[in-house]
């Protein structure tokens, strides 16, 4: 059901990607990858469902729609760069493919992509159109500084819970609270309106966040499009990792953390020992408590189509299988 | 008497740079790094005195100004990592201090801020401020657009001056034009004064850089603060690079072109060979007709103290000794 309904986003939103992508440059081709093989537009999705759910038409979203997911594939870009990853979507990387070099300017163009095409929203007001613009560019620092504290984590084995918390939610979250705040800005909410879509929005970040680390264990390579545990080999401090290092599996974990040639087997033989200890548990719950937050957050809005979906797409966040 | 005025432009703008990236997380510092240290302000000084010579307060211009030089730091930290440029403005590039990633991360910070900031420029109209944010975007995806010609002349030995200046206007030239243009929106110009100061922004840009690469061989690096003929160490196509492979040098080029590991004194025997063959001349040469292009363009506006700094400030892209 809500998986149909982010095909209908993706046929809104993907022409004018493609459009502004549409180019014989080799830039164009890198930068173009990734949007092109997949993704579930869920962002896009939420700015139209947050402009809808205010009383606008979800044509005047479009744009902004498109924007901000050109945003977050440029962030893909550069993250996967960052972390050495070399699959995502099942398929190669940007810069597996074409290098290091075109990895960056890829992404460096989509972000430059992301302002053109959000500036060039047709039928939004001035007013709207330089607001939009502010949210997604205070949105792109804040996901900066989340970048930053994801690899200063990778050094440390002493991250809390509060400050994993903190970094997804800089991450992740912002970039949804953003969506969520634009859709309801161009759909013509009031202050109050857009702030409760903020809220949905960033705690519907946070949930999702918790949940894509849940399934980074606890899915299949094959469902996922990346192999499972990398983020075990990579030294990442995801909440179950953290769990795992307050449990008596300390020492199995520091053991096999951040060493990139660690065996499945190890893997799996970790993965059994944060079953055994509830970790898979706790973290799913922890999920649905961000999940429920955002539904409450939207709880008072008259019921509407947009208001199912919305809520469709929180409980989607930590029940889809990659 | 010019290096006065630009250091002028650089205490009004530093301390928006400076406030805007004032934060203890590793990626601000990284990102304050490139633009704390040095730096001709020639982009933020072209928007101000553009903004001047049609009648505008420079005041209103200050913070597009000062986006226009965050978003050139973005650039150039981004593009010393595709080109392992270790050296810039005499100290370590960022990624040689901090890594590969994080240097990415510092130049998508600084490219996010250079919107943050741009967006909150005061007393400029939301009408003026989507159109100087517009420009700003374009600009960048031609940057990106020229990165990505520079790159791939580097596996080319076959690269036209025409081609050459196509990439040198979209790689330096579009931010120049940018910024004049920019700066003639803000101060209020009409679209055939705009009009205007885009080509002499756009000229004086082709100008500064042919003048930039010529620099890179005749200066020396104790001035220019990194090394002289790493253009020619990593197979970079500039203007004197083309001209060499078309004369008797041909053989001798090819020989060392893209070989990170010539000796000095290779290098000083090219250029030598160069000199002889008076392509220094003719880069000279070119690099006028393009700073005098960039005059005329703006000879038809009163004489005015802003006219004649624009002036000054093109006659100086090509007598500079940085």
């Amino acid at each position: 059901m809500i998986e149909s309904k982010l095909r209908q986003t993706s046929s809104l939103i993907d022409s004018i990607i493609k459009n502004c992508l549409n180019e014989a440059d080799i830039v164009y081709r890198a930068a173009y990858h990734l949007p092109s093989h997949g993704g579930k537009r869920l962002r896009p999705f939420l700015v139209i469902k947050s402009c809808e759910l205010v009383g606008g038409n979800f044509e005047k979203a479009i744009f902004t729609a498109a924007a901000v997911e050109l945003l977050h594939n440029f962030t893909l870009i550069h993250d996967d760069i960052m972390d050495n990853d070399s699959l995502r979507r099942g398929i190669p990387t940007v810069h597996t493919l074409w290098g290091i070099p075109m990895g960056i300017l890829a992404g460096d163009m989509l972000f430059a992509k992301a302002f053109q095409v959000l500036l060039s929203s047709p039928n939004v007001n001035y007013d709207c159109l330089i607001k939009a613009a502010k949210i997604m560019a205070d949105a792109t620092v804040t996901i900066c500084e989340g970048q930053s504290l994801d690899m200063a984590f990778e050094a440390r084995i002493d991250v809390s819970e509060e400050e994993y918390l903190t970094m997804i939610y800089k991450k992740t979250g912002a970039l949804f609270k953003a969506c969520a705040e634009i859709g309801g800005l161009i759909g013509g909410g009031d202050e109050t309106t857009i702030e409760l879509l903020g809220r949905y929005g960033g705690n519907l970040g946070i949930g999702f966040q918790i949940f894509d680390d849940y399934l980074g264990i606890f899915s299949r390579e094959e469902v996922l499009g990346k192999p499972i545990g990398s983020d075990i080999r990579e030294g990442k401090k995801t909440l179950i990792v953290i769990k795992a290092l307050s449990s008596k599996l300390r020492e199995d974990i520091l053991r096999i953390l951040g060493k990139k040639n660690i065996s499945d087997q190890e893997i799996r033989k970790l993965i059994d020992g944060i079953k055994q200890e509830g970790i898979d548990e706790y973290t799913l719950d922890k999920a649905k408590r961000y999940i429920k937050m955002a539904i409450d957050s939207i709880a008072k809005f008259p019921e509407s189509e947009a208001k199912y979906d919305l809520i469709e797409l929180a409980n989607y966040a930590i029940s889809r299988v990659k």
